[in-house]
């Protein structure tokens, strides 16, 4: 029998088999819970090592999902009063179902392209806001996010980031980038920005596990001294996993032999060729997205065809003629997966 | 010496003569504490009765402030994950520092025009809302939040208070009006719904008395049912007045021989004829505000002369050659200061 | 017609004549709102001089109620996973429906005397918690928080207060002292301590209002530093009085010619006679109060007899045979009705 | 080289072998996320069952962590005002940073013995709250919170659960069983209650995975109707796990053929021998504790002696001559290794 080809998302498969292999191998060793184990201790070694930084100036927290790692960390990071900037097209924004706001902050939102926030409009923002006689009655501007890649698949070049970065120093507010995928930004035949770049010029970011290569887990990188009591704030928000060396495991073996991103790269790879063969069949790209995330205008009736053999989603609600569907490569995509694709287009149906 | 004029706002003097009278001649009467005393009870029931309500459909609960109330009663409506629905330009939203989100709640905005939202704008995003199979990750919607006079100084007539509670009702959530300046609704010569309108129309609304006659103070109309433990939700919000009587007098004197709405209505009337003399003199007026508020555009010089001698303010940043500006009466502006302004403007500076 | 003696609670009248003669006289002026007035900036100044303090060593905020003022300077000092130190029997603690915890802090109780925490109660549950290994992940001590006089009617000796801030300092925490009923320490007969001693002693106390001549209104002292955005988390909180001349006006007269002490001592005086009378005519007083609350061990009987005649509260449920009953006087006690009561009492009912 | 013995605590190994090899079959599997995946469906039927409970009656969540689920399910139990009951040694009032309160509810101490609640003194707390006319103003109980077994080893009977069950009904508040080490309880060799019982008389209630042979995992069983948007609850409290299967896989696995009891009750087994040795030993049990947690009164030198080849933990701090220690158990406690902690404690040092 047929099977369906996947390009749902990319948190569909278990973990790239050497996490398995990890998590199999040291199953019946017994150490200490909370992330106080020697597995752990690597994994935030060498994490500190790849991003360029020292124990002294950064550490290193796991977390199991993103979700709950933008909600400790923002909530550690703002304090009374003050709310995050974010696009409003942001996972904090949209999808997280006002965790945020559970913290008791607000999600100050500013216009998109590609899910990415520009330079002038945030500098607008903060230089209307304190020009604003009324701005002590209102969410007072305390950090930025961003997503990279964003939630449309679009990465932000370094001078960007940089641009982003020197508005937030010169307000003297913490830059924050969710890495859910960092992955298939690092793995991009663009000239993304580095690990290192990407430490340099944030000061709290994430490294997404869950949808590149691990069962499960983020590990977030935290400039030091910018928020107290981290483990004790975890702890409260339910973010501390008891055995915390499961997590340590599974980013050790990520971040040897440059296994992220070199098996995320690969889906970026898919992904370019994936993009390739749905707009030569007629189905224009709707963002130009560099990343494994990839988007097409297809008539509805080409969608309801293809959907009985690949699994993919609409992006928003369906259109009367036609529609916008998403399709999600990732390490565990089979490369044959996309020949298969080609033939079930280019096949009559 | 000349005195300068005030249109600033409508909470620059204390109260009307006849609330202070109330408020002396009780003065050293002892009562039990937090409302329980007779004037509050006295009061309670001339609101039930002028919005055409028994006890059994609503409790009528007094609050020191607006935002104090917003607050603890869209907590109280709120359950958990539920946002609250208003304008972009709601008080909520933008001028009570966050107090929604203090309160885990998340405000879910729609676009205004002269701070109304549009039922059509309401029913769109309800019904795009669940059409979004994602929809349980995300804020739901779990009453709308209006506001009459809205922040520009527009009223909803009874058709569009009308459409908006269908489509509450077909969604089964609450209708919440912000009646801060209600006064000055009631009292405006347009057919605006009445307070009876309003009672059979909203589940929970507030009568504004700190910009409206009182020295400070808001009553709320609750639907019975509709919160649980509400004088503990109060209190637990800081929003319970220990000597509550002090709120029960004032709104039992205004609420007796319809001083409210009189002197809300004087305040109108003062409001239109300083709309006359502004636009005859050349400044349009931005807005068709048929209450207290009026909002002109004027170039910066005019201005800047003008402000010598009259008190009023910036509507959003100074614009490079004109500004647009508010000006406001109250219970409190003395007939002659509109007399007073037509010979500033009319003499040339 | 006989009238009822109301010893019931302090806050059952409205507010000292002088305090409403200030109200009354300014009523008509027009000022800007939320304590920017020049009342109210005459009333930070006294206040600072009265307690000793400079501008920049400290602000002065005023509030309108105590729950409140609590519940938003508390929230303004802890930081994330931080509780405060309290009395079991604290105000916050027990009748404040749970404010602190609504702003995601707990309350951390230690046992207590007259309603008191002793030094050596502290100092044990701070080394116990830093002793034990699992501290990240319990609440953490944030800072001390005091009533005086206590809900019991005791106060703190300067010593008292000097060996909990010793505490708190060796353990960098702020000292945060509630005084709702502070006149009536400032105004017993002992040698507690001055208004220089508590500011030079805590880091932030408010002086109540209330329950001590004004109409309603406290006023916060808060060491300059040690709460961010304090303005914009007043009005977050709900707490931000839109005309806030009301509370620099009252606070203005109560602190002119030492009226604040002077009348609050005065009720003291009148509940040191009444304590006199109550014991002489055998009910025992169960806590030694030097303040304006008196406590009583009576029988049943004897307490049925005189409520009918005399208004005072149950201190705790009725016991079978004896009850403890609570008599407070206020700045309003006329003092003829302590002779009142003795009548009644020494007169067979 | 000698092997240390681990008794620190039961969540020390990964996972029961049974539970990692469904792991590893399914790893590369394709499923959509957010537990919607047959594997989870799989799973809840299963404990549905083995509780016999009907779909109609109860849903089956799946949540990462115990501090997780708790904060979750008690933030969707509590109202506004209402706080949640528990003994002052419960995990949630001591060991989870205040997660309680960051949702916004206080913890309502009762006393405890061996961990465990007295409904007398349940009753007790909830006739005085209630006769307390002062109780509107303080925090409102709105649930019971009991561990089972206690985090001292201790365990309800069904006539302990049976009488707090009756009283949590009279005043019509839920009850809630954490069952971090319910598989522990199960196991037991005492008459303790059945998983069908535990439903029968809790409204909620979950099943631990994380201590009790899954990798991680906690089953939580909700009454239906009690929890509004459960779901986005999670979502909310970042408790929703992506590749929710991971987790239905493993609690499927553990209750096929009673895995789940079965290696539990086998660590109680060997927690109960090594009980005999201690005892037998000159150490007396200082709790009777019929679970896998045991705890001993132990000289501080032999402490030191038997610490070089033996894990365990002080339990409390460490006193001038004798400490409490504690011992636990797990599925993953080799036979063999009570042996050799039994040659270790009579071989002289």
């Amino acid at each position: 029998m047929e099977q369906k080809l996947h390009f749902e998302t990319d948190y569909m498969a278990g973990c790239h088999p050497l996490v398995l292999e990890a998590l199999v191998k040291t199953n019946m060793a017994e150490t200490v819970g909370y992330g106080d184990d020697h597995y752990t201790a690597g994994a935030r070694q060498i994490i500190l090592d790849v991003c360029g930084l020292t124990a002294e100036e950064a550490e290193v927290q796991f977390f199991v999902g993103g979700t709950q790692t933008n909600a400790t960390l923002i909530d550690g990071l703002l304090g009374n009063c003050e709310g995050v900037i974010a696009a409003d097209s942001a996972h904090i924004n949209v999808h997280e179902s006002g965790a945020i706001e559970l913290s008791g902050h607000k999600v100050l939102s500013l216009p998109q392209k590609a899910g990415k926030i520009q330079a002038k409009d945030l500098e607008e923002y903060l230089t209307h806001f304190y020009a604003d006689d009324t701005w002590p009655h209102m969410v007072i501007p305390g950090m930025v996010y961003i997503t990279h890649p964003t939630e449309y698949g679009g990465l932000y070049s370094v001078d960007e980031l940089k641009a982003i970065r020197d508005i937030c120093q010169r307000y003297g507010i913490p830059l924050y980038l969710d890495g859910a995928r960092l992955g298939y930004a690092l793995g991009a035949s663009t000239t993304a920005p580095t690990l290192k770049d990407i430490a340099a010029l944030c000061d709290v970011f994430y490294i997404g596990g869950t949808k590149c290569g691990a069962m499960f887990g983020e590990a977030a990188v935290v400039r030091r001294g910018l928020i107290r009591h981290l483990f004790s704030l975890m702890k409260q928000h339910g973010a501390v996993l008891a055995k915390g060396r499961l997590l340590g495991l599974q980013f050790r073996t990520l971040f040897t032999d440059n296994l992220y991103e070199r098996i995320c790269g690969q889906a970026v790879a898919l992904a370019q060729e994936l993009r390739r063969i749905m707009v030569d069949a007629g189905f224009p790209a709707v963002i130009d997205s560099p990343t494994n995330q990839q988007f097409f205008e297809m008539p509805n009736e080409a969608i309801d065809a293809l959907a009985q053999h690949v699994g993919f989603e609409y992006w928003g609600p369906r259109g009367a003629t036609h529609s916008t569907v998403r399709f999600v490569t990732s390490w565990a995509t089979p490369p044959q997966s996309i020949t298969q694709l080609a033939n079930i287009i280019s096949t009559p149906s």
